[in-house]
């Protein structure tokens, strides 16, 4: 049975000693300290692990003693992505064999130009359709330079081995859309530190931050306070839920009105709701008739329209 | 007295007439409803009004029309920015002698290459200075492709009439750093309707939203959720107010072991902190000798290590 | 009769005094001894002239200065862009009123978001239109972040009124496809000191360098050495020719099997001519039905297959 | 004895058989046809032959072939750069003892953050020593999105077996500052075969074009042309010669007066060549002192003032 995907589970680095070989020793310890800091689990072989310095023997190394020294009732999440579809699966396999609970996959890039949702698509669900256990999406543009989009991220939660992503970007707008569209048992982890709080706040169920390396308490104290305060303030938890709601219900008009259209967009939608919008000036073009139907239905969808 | 720069206030578009001419009577209108719709105040020229398409007369026609229609107990804030200090200035003294109650001044911005820390400490100081009413930096990276930093953005937050800014790239990051580090009164606004939850959680005591014109009443709805919500339950919110500092204070270590040093940061901040971290693989360089004294500058101000 | 745009024709900085005020006698000063070098013109209010610095009646006055010190036998070419297509119509409208023989107008960019080929094509025709003199597009992503495509441009040079464009990003693939494909009359300027001599071997008919201002002499040898080599060489010309010729005719195959379509492309280019492509390695797809079908037109419209 | 290394080296794909295997048959009769065609050598398992997609044993069988099918009179350059510095030293190994005459080293990119020139030198120092074979360096930005400047190219040209770049970028600034600073034996090839005439032009020594696999007589053809009428007319390339060494003379203060230092570098280079320069408006800020020294040095270096 597969684990919940949740809580904060930082990236942790790959610990090289003098001759820069890995050192197995200080990984162990390192992580024997992260355990009883109370982390709920970890990402081996993420960006902050190197994982593009190590090759496949010291990659299985590493998961080796990871998975001897992390915990059952902890998650051990292998970082297995690679550019070519083909490697990853094999990676993969790899990792499940060693015990690893789900492994974390992120987007092919080299080729940026050829990295069409399409491409995407087709390379998680091979790697998902031929992986043993449940897969993450990872999508980290500060290192790949490339974003997966909310709808293509939306469409592969719909296979239900791929559970969940990790966010590196904290771009709100596009975890708002996937909490709001994607299946409900989909995890968003943000990789940010810097954005935690914000984060649960809005529905990401947990945080795959470096900064849980080094504050490893602290991290945890933001997650468990936001629980805690959850679970026993029922009305002011009324109130809170039906204003994140109600912000999940705006995440895409507010797309609709800004990144996607623009100005044109914004004053087509005020004309549908009841204002004077009017038209852009030139050379701001309005919207055309298929636009205009679109940003009809995603405004009927957020219920801004009847 | 200057008004405090808090609540829903969107930037509200221009409206033209089939000739393409500004149509005072639908800007009149519109803002009748905006204004019933219970919104604190309006942004009268930011991107969102397409300012780079209007001349000065028709701007001080704009601000003229939306004077008389924004009551006195609403925010009417005036976009004056421009590329050029000396036309700010005279934009700005224009909007003073108008009503306006505060000035958005978007960075400058053609010539990128040469907008340093310098350049905009020059900009804002000689703009505030020269200001009649106090004004707000607009960082809006969307449009102008720049960012403005959040340490400069902490230094001009010391000059008495510089009381906020309205920040659209809802880089939680950022945010994050300037409410820890900017003075108690400075009014941190995000842009973005898709973040208007998680940035009020997180210390913002306001949101710029382009949703706020075509959804109003959902946007007044999400504020006023989260401070009722705040008032009246004291516990919980002690609980979430040491969730919320405890965030703010991670947020310059992590901006080290992420954005600022990567990997060799990161390691270099587990050996502070009492793990192993070692070097990273070349071509990552370890942090050299003054790197290291303002990481642990860092780690000791967030309380890190002692 | 309409001047042809061809030569090195400088980007001339405005000059200020003490106060910060357009110093109409430095301007005329530095003129008269770049008149004196022998350039062949100048462009009055481009970036280097700090245009976006200067309200609509500086540019009138220095426009003025400037007519009066060009002699009619050299190019005086306005800059008149802004990002309304409005504001554009009526700065160029006064700018041919003063004398100037064509006018570069920037691509408009704020909204880049919005700027479409649709929208410029829009808005260069609109200009074209209304213009009493011919206008020249300027293409400069080093301040305005966004870039015209080729295609576009080819477009526009169909129209009578649009007889160049100064493209100050030095894309020989993008110039090499204008040159091939826009009418003979139409001018390519590339704008970087740079890559002076390259350019003109490659069929650009000028230059618009901000070295021009302080090497005048020197980049006047380069483009005139190159011209009179041109002139009195026949046979080596003639080789030269096609080469040039060959070149240019390889400038499409050549995006198709990079930029546009990267490793696939050209795989699938190699099963064109007859060598073995086959599949790229997944995630990287293989050229659906119809991108195939444009990879054959290129291909035989370049003479690589019959 | 080390090969010159110059003339049309196309990177040539792996072509993989219905399995997604390498295909050795195919890669054998595709090189024999290139061969016939002309070429001057070949880039094995450059990005377009999609090195990042196969694995060290791939890799391998791919070089062995190459290395049976080209004549020991054309060149034989390996692709050998990964993200690690030791990864990297291996791989080139392998390929010096499988009989390449040279390796091709892309610039690691994944920790982009970190990839100062500092680490580079390191880097490129490092395979440099440890290397059998001189190594090119590889700066392909479409797809690492990294940039090796030009000063760090030429302080790594003085080691002695890093005898080359490859540049995709054809940014023909930065080509031209290498061109004139590196030894006069450095290579400068360029990546795309849309910029093969100019690149020549200016005083590259070959290219390595991905049209070079599907047009190989065409860019034989222009090369050929290119020196066939560079040896036999003499008076025409002292003009040339000049022009072209002209051209080169003025890269840098060029450089000086756009990319480096904006409008406010082209100001004070007008003031120092005897124009008038003056300030630019705010918030420009004129160069400091040191920033004028080195200016001062520049134009020094370049012959415009004494």
């Amino acid at each position: 049975m597969n684990k919940q995907i949740c809580g904060v589970l930082p990236p942790i680095p790959t610990p090289f000693d003098a001759n820069g070989n890995v050192s197995q020793e200080h990984l162990r310890a390192n992580l024997k300290r992260w355990v009883e800091a109370g982390l709920h689990g970890f990402v081996v072989l993420g960006s902050n692990g190197e994982y593009v310095m190590l090759n496949e023997k010291e990659k299985i190394c590493v998961w080796e003693t990871a998975r001897a020294a992390i915990p059952q009732d902890r998650l051990f999440i292998a970082g297995t992505g690679a550019d070519s579809t083909h490697e990853t699966i094999e990676l993969t396999k790899h990792a499940a064999q060693l015990g690893a609970d789900a492994a974390l996959i992120v987007t092919p890039h080299y080729y940026r130009g050829q990295m069409t949702a399409t491409a995407w698509l087709h390379h998680y669900r091979a790697v998902a359709d031929a992986s043993p256990i449940p897969i993450l999406i990872y999508n980290v543009p500060v290192y790949t330079t490339v974003e997966i989009d909310a709808g293509t991220v939306i469409e592969l939660a719909q296979h239900e081995n791929i559970v969940g992503m990790k966010d590196s970007s904290a771009n709100f707008a596009k975890m708002g859309e996937i909490i709001r569209f994607a299946p409900a048992h989909f995890s968003v982890l943000v990789g940010t530190g810097a954005a935690i709080f914000p984060a649960l706040s809005i529905g990401a169920k947990g945080v795959v931050p470096a900064l849980g390396n080094i504050a490893p308490r602290e991290c945890v104290a933001i997650y468990n306070a936001f629980h805690t305060a959850q679970t026993e303030q029922a009305r002011y938890m009324q109130q809170l839920s039906e204003a994140r709601n109600l912000q999940l219900r705006m995440i895409r008009p507010n797309a609709a009105i800004t990144a996607k259209w623009g100005v044109p967009g914004l004053k087509a939608a005020l004309d549908e709701v009841g204002y004077y919008g009017g038209s852009p000036r030139a050379p701001l073009m309005p919207l055309n008739d298929s636009e205009r139907t679109k940003l009809r239905e995603i405004l009927r969808e957020a219920e801004l329209v009847a």
